[in-house]
């Protein structure tokens, strides 16, 4: 059954008989009811009795304000979905709208597929209402939990970049996308717009951004709500759409007017895409997109207690207030909910009305359904190349000098060949992609770009794998997007500025905490950050560029969904690179150079080390003939590494008689206690590798804390002496760089000396030479502008290339 | 002297004589010179030898690609202040064009009366040369170290929201704020347009955007950069802009048109603030703005090895490679800065002639010395209310049952009140004021509110103090611009969200932390959030909404700029917040519910206790009578100090005999050595609280890592065990979240018993008492839907209070 109505030959601006109307009108009704009754009622769910107290939950908790208009929209897009066989993704911006998000898939019969104990009819209703925003139930918000969401909604700002990150490569995919009118007040949103740049319409789907314009936020009217008409076409034809209008409150008008304009937008992406699909050159392409205003709360109470609500912020979450006490106001909301007729909605046994129930789609053409909305089912796992192919040869330690995202860049460009055509892997990144020397990609494909382009520009292209834009936001929402609907990716950032996203992260290792625990949700695919352009290498950038803090947010989070790696060199890099995108449900850093740098281990030694996750380095120690240890000197970090390494290097030509082990760790996660993480070490292993008595001098790339706070339930924490970054920087030089922190070599030698037992006193002439040379560094750099020759060199047991680290 | 045209008649199109643009055109190109020279010479700055090897950095840092363009605008503007004598403020989005900054700062005078060293002469331009981006020297961005500036650039983003900051309440202030069309593309810069909808023409000066689209970012070319002029009108107009455009490459063309356009702009900008001041209706108002398209690298060399430079993304940074090693580069780099003739602009003695210096205004007019971006200068002690007159009777600890943010609302009301002629205090949040219970703020302000408003509206008012947008960015740039002009101010926001903002306030700390280091820059207010709506009383809204790790960002930075405080009662907090106010230089941050709860300290007692940071709180502790302490238990935040009490009543109760003492922390930085922190406990005071070898059982209101971290170094460190958030959240009541967390009292008892020697065998009863309790409780709530009755009191030594917590 179709609900076009190409037989009645009515015009196409009103698409919908009166029959029609008075259908879509009662879905309508039924969405409303089933949303009111989550938000209110603990039993009694057909009002088969008037309402009592104990009908009525203790606590009122639920945004209805936006709901109305949700439910609306998604009766509508029902309709498109059977006329036109559209496979449909609904993001719900306004994800506190969650009762209508529930409503609707109950009624559509999608919850109680996945959810069997809410049945389809009247206990099962029972039940709906109970569980919502109630202990042991569902969350109030749009969430994990709730079918045929990848977006919750709770933190505003990310719902049109969501959606484009869905419709990316999703060519057969429509992204309605349903922006309120207080995220669109938002950054993140405000930057999404531009998003339809990227938007390739022969191999990618289509967004239809609906903004929901009801007025109010929680307290007061919004930008966009109280701009004219005139000049909110102008900001959205700026924007680079075609704006269509749906304005008023008569639902049976707005049925005809939404049914319309829909049949327009559906028509119109339609044709885009047709005309690009055959090859017709685009031009400058302006999708369509809907204005809905409708009043804030619509078909709710008009007034309470002599307050207006209907139309009114006051509408916005719990209209009618202590309904479970005041008889008056229980009253109220009986009236109310009986407005909605619910004996012409539903049978019976609480059962939606057949002729209701064929207003939905079936099976994974529901919203509810849709495995686009469940992106576990739809993921093939990644093809990856065998990274050792691109592994530089390391004939010694420090006996190769490597660039370690150049060699990463190589290894990408090869995970583009071998999954060009199954066209499921991105790399996003800010503008940085050649920056951060991944630029090998290049080779392989193009930054993806709609707009004009000139004789001269280089790797721009329609079909380009890379997307660069110079928001962090949008890099971090459209990859986002893009697992969530089962794709693979990557996201390479300047490690100071992926703090622009932290509360994306933490929104999305929520997210993937809660949908862990679903079984219906199948795996994604990790979240994988490189963090490149580090704190130790922004020498030239200053102060503002120099922030490592990014892993301290990490950790914080549920062990089972985070890992941080700190790999010391390009084999490493490329190890630990490769092994995290054949994760899923984890969200993955590496913090890693793109310098020029010393190459330590070979293949081989970089897989049983990154398998390990931290490890002993025998050949870098001086304590090979098992006497009695002295220190540790532990590292993690490329440039803590290098370093620790140098610092042995001096200890050993001036205190040959010192046992040192160097301990390297590349997966930070080990350090903590096996309880506390499933990567920890456990006690013993720790302490075989620590010791649990002798000292150690710990060289960290981060904030030195962040060391303390996983160790500080180990045997030898006492002992340990941490290094970082404290928060010394400006423009430098990158030795000056480690110096003003204390991370430098010379630092690093000089606390080993100090925490020796014994040697302070015949040690008093090497600590001298430390001294001086960090005098003499600082007079040459002031001097020079740059490095001193030699400064950053070494010696045994690996060679001293004497261009490293620039 | 005035370079304004109205003597030769000429038409208003083109302002500018022939004489004028050709003086205008040599201070443009003294600029560029100053610039060049900043990014490669080290010596023989007027070029009066040929250039050598020796002359040339070996590190060639900088980023030339904006600048000429950022020169360009300088030097008109120049031309404005003299003419209008108008109070002109440049913020530079682009502030790695540190190198136009200070050229012309150094150009106009100001650079060497604050830099003396740097003398306007030969020898100081030499010095000018060197310094930049040179060990020792100046960053190469704008940063607190350039005069004239507030404003970094580094991290992109946040120009036109500082620019509206700085105009708030500055009546007779233009701010000139350079977008580039990199920068065009953030978030926070998209959402920053709309700011101009909160900009009173009558009590707040204007700002100019002057968006300066070159086309291209590092590697690629920009959104807005490609996009035509007729989308480009669309969407500035949309913004609410009346936009004007210089377009083009032609030096003499451009500076025709760039004065035309400017004498138009500010014409129309002084109409608008004339009309509304004269108290005509405003009606819908159009800022005017500028849309500057110039070349990238403008002036420089159009081609370098064959290669597309000028007009192209290669002209980014340094556009001349290795010009120190390559003699063809030098050459070029050479015949680039003769091009612009220096010999036309500077003496003998390499001074600017005097008819060049004629044309930048003098004293605090130069836009290098304007006291706007030194607001320090500016301003004002903000006149602060005794806070005493709203405290909390508290007859007796636990007597009296308040909301803390509640009557911070009447103390700021009283701020507002007591600063309303001075104008110089703006309360901030995204639409939350009267959700997070400050709402007496509307008795005596509204909501600034510049759009239409209908008859039911409530406190929205042109001239509003509050300012609510739903935009945590606009929220902190607005404020951030606000304190850097010399204000005053607070922003509220819901704790989980202002990760939002986690990169602004690392670079508003560093910002200040560089500062806090010249003399010259004069003292800010503080920025001081108010975190509320926190993460255990978010337990309606659900996990999206609960995350207490901001706090963990903030103690990264340096000791000497944060400040951490968890007020335990509302006391605590009128007393805390009302010392924030008072403090300058810092950023502070208090954690602090809203909920109505149990109040701990009189007026006297929060006095004490908050002046201390932390203390015993002898009367909730058993251990008065002088025997042995069996166990601290310590507690910061709200939240935790109640269930830390009612955990002391329950083992009071089972265990009559256990010693407890009770340590309450209000300044988190106390926990910290003195040597992290200038507010840390010494190590005597340190264990003179929590005891050098008692157990201590700790209720923290965040990750219980971050109190590991802050205490590691302390003597009684192994015996501490902290509670805190484990990332266990969902919709549930406000008990079920501590428990869940294990925070409750239950727990907390526990703990204690686990933990106290000897205990364990004789205290089986008591833990199974509770274990049965938190069973007891997870069957109600999920029944019920609501806490337990009588699951949330407490007795002694306080008064249980049955509606208490909610």
């Amino acid at each position: 059954m179709s609900l076009t109505d190409h037989a009645d030959n009515s015009p196409a601006i009103s698409g919908l008989s009166d029959t029609q109307a008075m259908l879509i009108d009662r879905y309508w009704r039924a969405a409303n009811y089933v949303s009111v009754g989550q938000i209110y009622l603990l039993d009694n769910p057909l009002l088969r009795e008037p309402l009592t107290h104990e009908h009525v939950k203790p606590r009122l908790l639920g945004h209805w304000g936006t709901t109305p208009g949700l439910n609306f929209i998604y009766a509508h897009l029902n309709r498109i979905i059977l006329a036109r066989d559209t496979d449909l993704l609904y993001v719900c911006g306004p994800g506190h709208g969650g009762p209508g998000m529930v409503a609707n898939t109950w009624l559509e019969g999608t919850y109680s597929e996945i959810y069997p104990a809410i049945s389809d009819d009247e206990e099962g209703m029972r039940r709906l209402f109970r569980q919502f925003s109630f202990p042991g139930g569902i969350p109030s918000h749009a969430a994990p939990e709730t079918p045929g969401s990848i977006h919750e909604g709770g933190e505003l700002g990310y719902a049109l970049v969501h959606a484009y990150g869905a419709a990316f490569d999703n060519p057969e995919l429509v992204v309605a996308c349903v922006i309120g009118d207080g995220e669109a007040e938002t950054g993140p949103l405000a930057a999404s717009w531009h998003s339809n740049k990227f938007l390739d319409p022969v191999h990618d789907g289509a967004v239809l951004p609906i903004l929901h314009l009801n007025g109010y936020k929680i307290a007061g009217p919004t930008i966009l709500g109280r701009s004219d008409d005139t000049v909110l076409r102008q900001l959205l034809e700026g924007y680079g759409h075609e704006p269509f209008f749906v304005e008023g409150s008569d639902p049976m008008d707005m049925h005809r007017q939404m049914a319309a304009t829909l049949d327009r937008v559906f028509d119109r992406i339609a044709e885009i895409q047709h005309a690009a699909r055959a090859g017709e050159a685009p031009g400058t392409i302006r999708w369509p997109m809907i204005v809905l205003r409708s009043p804030k709360g619509w078909t709710g109470p008009k007034d309470v207690d002599g307050k207006r609500v209907e139309g009114f912020w006051r509408a916005h979450q719990v209209p009618i207030a202590e309904a479970r006490e005041n008889a008056a106001h229980r009253r109220l909301l009986e009236e109310w909910m009986r407005s909605y007729r619910p004996e012409e909605l539903f049978d019976a046994a609480g059962r939606l009305l057949p002729e209701l129930r064929a207003l939905a789609p079936a099976g994974d053409k529901r919203m509810g359904s849709t495995p686009y909305a469940n992106g576990g089912r739809l993921r093939r796992a990644l093809r990856r190349p065998d990274w050792r192919d691109h592994a530089v040869a390391v004939p010694s330690p420090g006996g190769a000098i490597g660039e370690a995202t150049r060699q990463l860049g190589k290894y990408l460009a090869d995970v583009l060949r071998l999954n060009a055509d199954a066209r499921n892997f991105r790399i996003m990144g800010p503008d940085e992609t050649a920056s951060n020397r991944l630029d090998a990609v290049f080779e392989v494909t193009d930054r993806a770009w709609m707009q004009r382009t000139e004789p001269y520009d280089e790797h721009l292209a329609r079909g380009g794998r890379v997307m660069e834009v110079l928001s962090e936001h949008l890099c971090q929402g459209w990859l986002e997007g893009y697992l969530l609907t089962g794709r693979h990716g990557l996201f390479n950032c300047y490690e100071a500025f992926v703090h622009i996203v932290d509360s994306m992260f933490n929104q999305h290792a929520k997210w993937l905490k809660v949908s862990r625990g679903l079984d219906w949700r199948r795996p994604i695919a990790s979240f994988n950050y490189l963090l490149t352009s580090h704190v130790w290498r922004q020498d030239h950038n200053g102060f503002s560029h120099q922030d490592p803090g990014f892993i301290d947010l990490v950790v914080n989070k549920k062990a089972d969904v985070v890992r941080v790696y700190l790999p010391p060199d390009a084999n490493c890099l490329l190890r630990v690179a490769d092994h995290c995108l054949g994760t899923h449900d984890r969200i993955n850093v590496i913090v890693a150079g793109k310098q020029p740098a010393p190459q330590w281990l070979t293949a081989d030694e970089a897989e049983t080390h990154c398998a390990a996750g931290v490890g002993i380095w025998d050949w870098a120690g001086t304590d090979r003939d098992g006497r009695e240890l002295d220190v540790v000197m532990a590292c993690a970090g490329d440039v803590p590494t290098l370093e620790t390494l140098a610092a042995v290097d001096l200890l050993r030509q001036h205190i040959p008689e010192l046992k040192i082990r160097v301990v390297n760790v590349v997966d930070l996660m080990t350090l903590q206690p096996r309880s506390e993480h499933p990567h920890g070490l456990s006690d013993n292993d720790f302490d075989s590798l620590f010791t649990r008595n002798k000292p150690i001098v710990f060289a960290f790339h981060g904030y030195p804390y962040l060391i303390h706070r996983l160790t500080y339930r180990r045997a030898n924490h006492a002992n340990l002496h941490v290094r970082g970054f404290k928060e010394e920087g400006t423009t430098t030089t990158p030795f000056d760089m480690v110096v003003r922190n204390g991370l430098d070599r010379f630092h690093l030698a000089m606390d080993v000396i100090d925490r020796v037992p014994g040697l302070a006193g015949t040690t008093a002439h090497a600590k001298q030479a430390f001294r001086d040379r960090l005098i003499e560094h600082k007079q040459y750099i002031t001097t020079h502008g740059e490095d001193m020759p030699g400064i950053r060199e070494w010696s045994w047991p690996y060679r001293a290339p004497s261009d490293a680290g620039d």
